[in-house]
């Protein structure tokens, strides 16, 4: 059995459960949350960056980040499934990942701002800095949807997870200038029954 | 030839740099620097999150974000020489990478914290909480060294961009508590002429 430190909020870790279910793993893995700003959680201990998510696997290695651990569990689920072998299809895989990843490291870090920091602390330069960052790869991949496999790719799941995270944080505004990515999302959660299953309410 | 979008300074941009010189890539990688605060940069249009490195290749295809960027040269000079196909060494260097983009990710974040904010609006519970990554990190490193392979991996090459990072910026002040690492370091820069062509003066 897997033990994954995550939390359930969290878009990473979101990542990682979304794609153990696409793998048929989900029954291996069992969660256990995990608080990244408590001193005293046992996860500064597994990753000493003390962030989510962490797979603990059988012979008690740690892995991290996302990316690692969606790449170990498609090896482990015999390879080639959600990370392609054809090198142009996991090219473009991988640098959906990159771009979405970068979108969340971005609204995360605005969300941050309003958690770590006194109103009259905030710094309205770099908030607009993130904010700009977000809206341009919104716009990138409006106008050109990635397509969507039988069995999405690590860049697919990845951008579910960065769209859900929009919707979660910051209340559904980017769906009314993102038609085309807001009907790509309605086709990944009618097909990956993970996504609803791993949807957090605000 | 390729165009490598990046800037000096940057570690990240440093790991793509050292990673095509030991693949004997370097004579086909153009460097051109890019500013990613002007937002007249075209980075921003070859990137839309505005971020460092970004190589061009030749059918017009920007390739983001270094992860991504070393995979691609790995792939190009024939696979498996600084990305291992065996699977548990590649696990442990994609690992190390992790481990070490997450600690240049902090550390960045400390810079940034000068950079982007008045003194009198500096935070210091997130200047603490980002430290602290970074000097776990860091503990974890010195308590046990990774290996040093005749061709480094990713996450050895990752290694030494980090280190020259907080060399870089942070006035060297890791290295008397870290002298397993400053020995691993030392011996990284004997065996890879590429990291002292790549190294800033402060």
């Amino acid at each position: 059995m897997m033990i994954l430190r995550s939390a359930a909020p969290s878009p990473f870790g979101r990542k990682v459960r979304i794609g153990a279910d696409v793998l048929g793993l989900a029954a291996d893995v069992e969660f256990e949350p995990a608080d990244v700003v408590d001193p005293n959680d046992s996860v500064r201990r597994q990753n000493p960056l003390g962030k989510i998510p962490v797979l603990l696997i059988e012979d008690g290695t740690a892995i991290y980040d996302s990316r690692v651990v969606l790449e170990y569990l498609d090896h482990r689920a015999g390879g080639g499934r959600i990370l392609p072998r054809d090198w142009d299809a996991r090219l473009a895989a991988l640098r959906l990942q990159a771009l979405c990843d970068g979108i969340l490291d971005a609204s995360i870090l605005l969300i941050y701002e309003g958690r770590w920091r006194a109103a009259d602390k905030h710094e309205p330069k770099w908030v607009a800095h993130q904010t700009d960052k977000v809206a341009r790869g919104m716009a990138m991949l409006e106008a050109a949807p990635p397509a969507l496999d039988a069995t999405p790719d690590v860049g697919q799941i990845t951008l579910a997870c960065a769209l859900g995270y929009l919707d979660f944080r910051f209340a559904r505004r980017w769906r009314s200038e993102h038609p085309r990515l807001v009907a790509w999302l309605d086709r990944f959660a009618a097909q990956v029954p993970a996504f609803a299953a791993t949807t957090v309410h605000a």
